[in-house]
């Protein structure tokens, strides 16, 4: 048949994250194993891209990596703000698209890497978007792979820090990942229990974080447990300009969060106070059950589009149902947590602090 | 306000799975801390609230469970068709629901728990519903609770399998729980990239699972990884009557499907095989971050409905969305595979073997 | 310098056992990367050596594979009593010794590898043998690497269980690996707190098991947990001779002890029954840090004596201490539990029943 | 019999610990159950023994116990430094030793615990201390329970980090528990094949560090893998009184060791440098199957020493066996990794880096 003679490039590009070879194994395993296409893929992201850096894979490549954490691609970031304004990597990669003879390339990542995508698509070139994300935050999609791992290995840590907390008094601090969307620490800290989940979307005043440990232990309870975003920021903080914002921060270059939320709380009440930063342990192991099935299915359901020659689209989940939408309709857009999500509801209604009044 | 004079009762119905405690806790915490209402726990079942075996539960009862496996209030399988035809037990149920003045009684269970609530709801008592069950078999939401924590395990248990076949020849099963529906073995044999997946939904050939090992074998592959559902039926028992499966099943009364297939695929090849059977270890746990927050969301959904007064309802996930619908609409009614879900065709894609031609 | 000059050939033999790589690591990587030592690869077991099937350990073979269950270099069962009569097949493994002109060859193996190790030593060649499986029923060491991640798989079903079993007058049986001796049974055992071990040391006595089902009961226990190693026997058996014991065990062929033993529970009580086979899920999954560990100290041990042209050793763990003891001296000796070991005072004292009166 | 009218107190003192309420059950279930003993848990430490806020604890109170993390008797920091100096707190600690009629005191934790408990013996009470702590720095025992669980946490968070290793340059440390002994890090880092291991008993160069790095990257390695105990030095630090050395670590009081070591590696190279920072997931969770092993024959061994009156002792394991010694034989003593440890040559052996020329 003709869709045989397909020839499929694909890459995976920002940060790391659980699925990737789960996604991968979807597309390229049937296209390699079930159609006699022709796989090439390209290292390092957009990297591999530009360079023609790449292999073509075979069906021993795709064997065994479902499991697998990482990318067996290897990955890069490769900046959109700055590669906007350097048409030669664009033209060597418009350049490499048509050397490999590529009907389509497909992308694995983030915001940033659907931006490029949309980007080369309107360079004429053929794209398939697939989300990749911890951190949940990219649009047009209801969950990207990668994020419920994070949420497993982000609420395992929460469970460990409750089992010890037994001493009087201690306030314990879980910064975990997401700069922008507070998706993880949402879920994770719904999932831990957690007295206190400060995230970006909703800015926290310190006060408001003390008299929740101040009623605790008023109630007889031994401990608190505070998930923090590592992107969350005060009241204060949320009315800065961007200079005066990081100027407030150029005490934390080389520490975290975490460590500026104990400080103010030892300073102002008298709980010891520790932090735990789990940092990249979130992007790290296996992908869950979740994340397999849910990048197995955005893998295959990928294939299936470049069978019917249906181009320029990202996949995504919506309302449980693999679909896909046009790429230009969800490049440069940040998915971050409305402020009326039922698991914000759900957290009121248990009594979590949100670090709001 | 009026509604914090409201008494709910509640009660968990039928086999164990992990999330009971999280959605106890999403219903009781707010109605006991946040409304003051009074919540009582019955004990195993439906069993405790016809003997008004019960406890009123207090803020420290629901303290610490959002994590833990099992129930705080027991459970205990009490079959509907039993209980149809046994008007004093129902009447017993409807004395105790008046006698602890309650105004709504919260069930959380699987299909025959919801018969039974249905049941009652035609005897006029305000009951809401909320579908737990690893089988996922349950009508009218798309998910369960405790579902997902079951497919984390028995992937898991796949995983491990995978890593020690090493041997040449090798043919490994694993036999799931699922007596009507495959969802668990579908899910979690697409996660652990299981080579064959034999499911209730759809009878499998014993050739064609021997012709898959064959295949495999000629290919070079050292081993197979074989999933079957315990409720796995080949297309012979699929077109007996229940006598004549009975029969054909009487040499298993003390085994299980699983050692049956190993019988049949060392009768016929020379492949050595090895059977696994995980048993209850899919139902324990604690439940994963997924069904924390799935039980959660129902627990809290569930309590909003109840400060509405909006009682006769079966509280499910669809299109990822919590929402209630009658009992009745659901009730007796079986959540299967269907023949044409986008996991089976993932599947095909990926050259996994269902038993079919 | 003159060691720098060494072949060492290394092979795995017998079931899978995490740690396999780890050890093999701890010989190889200082070998090549430290030492410049040509390091050969012999693939499944023996058989390797027979057949001259080999590779050259690189430094990049052996960079990852610490945390890798199973084995690179494959793995084979080659019984010891078919060898010994096969003078074609110990011959050819003497002449590949010479024409890969090996200084020493390390095997990594059981109880069946060490004889075949002491076997090849009696025939003049350089053997050291490491001590790998998860039965730890090897003579001559404290600790097998392979036990304790196989515990730790163990102790983890048994939790899960421990967690589910809310239903009134259930037994649950957990079937364990462990065919000639009981040490995993009885570690895990210990470990999951299980009310009833039947390890094969013990035999058993199905009344005192009844007894202690019944004794539980008594006390308003809801269940009781039963670990049984798949080598347990009765009373009656342990007086069989072979013959007899086969013929009592003909009803098993395709099932499993597990499963005997709920019958006869299940017929002599009303207590529901439900068995759990972990099967190899036992033997799977990434070595433990502990087996990592002992892996490590073993293999680089190894290589010490080989740098010392120290050969004709069984390396192993006694005392604590790390040291090597001639192969002679423990092939063809099994290392069972001793009646009167710690642990079962330790069960004895904290009500465990072993089946005995 | 006439040890049956023997009373036992017992406490838990000072951090968290997985293991501790499996030797509580390993001391007072037999005690309870098959002595008839009456066992007095004093709450948080030595504090409720000097409060004599104690309960009686019966068989239930000692179920289900043996998996928890924590412990349930509470814990509490009570420094020997400022207790020997407060005769006061003594004389109340004598006061209800007798007051409760006790024959023996058990006392589970660490350093300070147990000369704290040597004091005790000095004033003439029956002591008994069992050791934990999950640094293992206690003196006369190979191993403290506790240990091995911590190990393997910090295990499985560096085998996450090296799973998501994959962009170029990257150096990934990894700041783990121990002030003053190194014996964590050194465990998990080997069992996770780190590549640099920097511990308080072996003094770091950052140049050394930095050179590993380097060296690394030269072989084109993509990341390197730093583990960094808490109370890791420089050696210009290691030459320090105390008070310079508090003043060169001024600017972390409210940071950590692993941001300082982050921020030199990111001034003097170019590497990309990430922190994790694990903190009290390390003393959380379930205690690992071979720490309830162990904790389990700590204390019914503990148990044997009472039923003989065998008092003043220290219990720990040696060689591998579970022995005593007088308390005063061990109190205020360190146990520090000797710097030939095994590990420490395995880890040269394999190239690991300790900081060191």
């Amino acid at each position: 048949m003709d869709y045989q003679r397909k020839t499929i490039g694909i890459l995976t590009s920002g940060g790391d994250c659980p699925g990737l070879n789960a996604a991968i194994r979807g597309v390229a395993k049937p296209a390699v194993e079930l159609y006699g296409m022709k796989v090439i893929g390209f290292a390092n992201g957009y990297r591999g891209l530009m360079e023609g850096h790449s292999i073509e894979l075979s069906s021993s490549d795709l064997s065994g990596i479902l499991t697998e954490g990482g990318t067996i691609l290897g990955t890069s970031r490769e900046p959109f703000k700055q590669l906007v304004k350097n048409q030669d990597k664009i033209d060597q990669m418009i350049k490499n698209y048509k050397k490999f003879s590529l009907d389509c390339l497909v992308v694995l990542g983030g915001n940033g890497t659907h931006k490029t995508a949309n980007l080369l698509k309107q360079h004429g070139l053929n794209i398939i978007g697939l989300p990749k994300t911890i951190d949940n935050d990219l649009y047009g999609t209801d969950f990207t792979f990668g994020f419920h791992s994070a949420v497993d290995i982000a609420t395992e840590v929460i469970d460990r820090i409750h089992s010890t907390a037994q001493s009087h008094s201690r306030a314990m601090i879980i910064e975990l990942m997401g700069h922008k969307a507070g998706w993880l620490s949402l879920y994770a800290g719904i999932a831990g229990g957690a007295d206190i989940i400060l995230i970006p979307e909703l800015p926290y005043s310190i006060d408001n974080v003390i008299n929740k440990l101040n009623q605790r232990h008023a109630m007889g309870k031994k401990f608190s447990i505070i998930v923090v975003a590592e992107g969350a920021i005060s009241k204060a903080e949320a009315k800065m300009s961007k200079k005066q914002f990081k100027a407030s921060r150029s005490d934390m270059t080389y520490s975290s969060i975490g460590y500026k939320i104990a400080k103010q709380i030892e300073e102002k009440t008298n709980f010891e106070t520790r932090v735990t930063v789990p940092g990249y342990q979130q992007r790290g192991g296996t992908p869950s059950a979740y994340d397999r099935v849910l990048a197995t299915k955005f893998g295959t359901y990928a294939l299936s589009l470049i069978l019917k020659s249906d181009y320029g689209l990202a996949v995504g989940i919506t309302d449980n149902v693999v679909s896909a939408r046009p790429l230009e309709e969800i490049a440069g857009k940040l998915k971050v947590v409305p402020k009326d999500h039922m698991l914000i509801k759900s957290g009121f209604a248990l009594g979590t602090c949100f670090g709001q009044d």
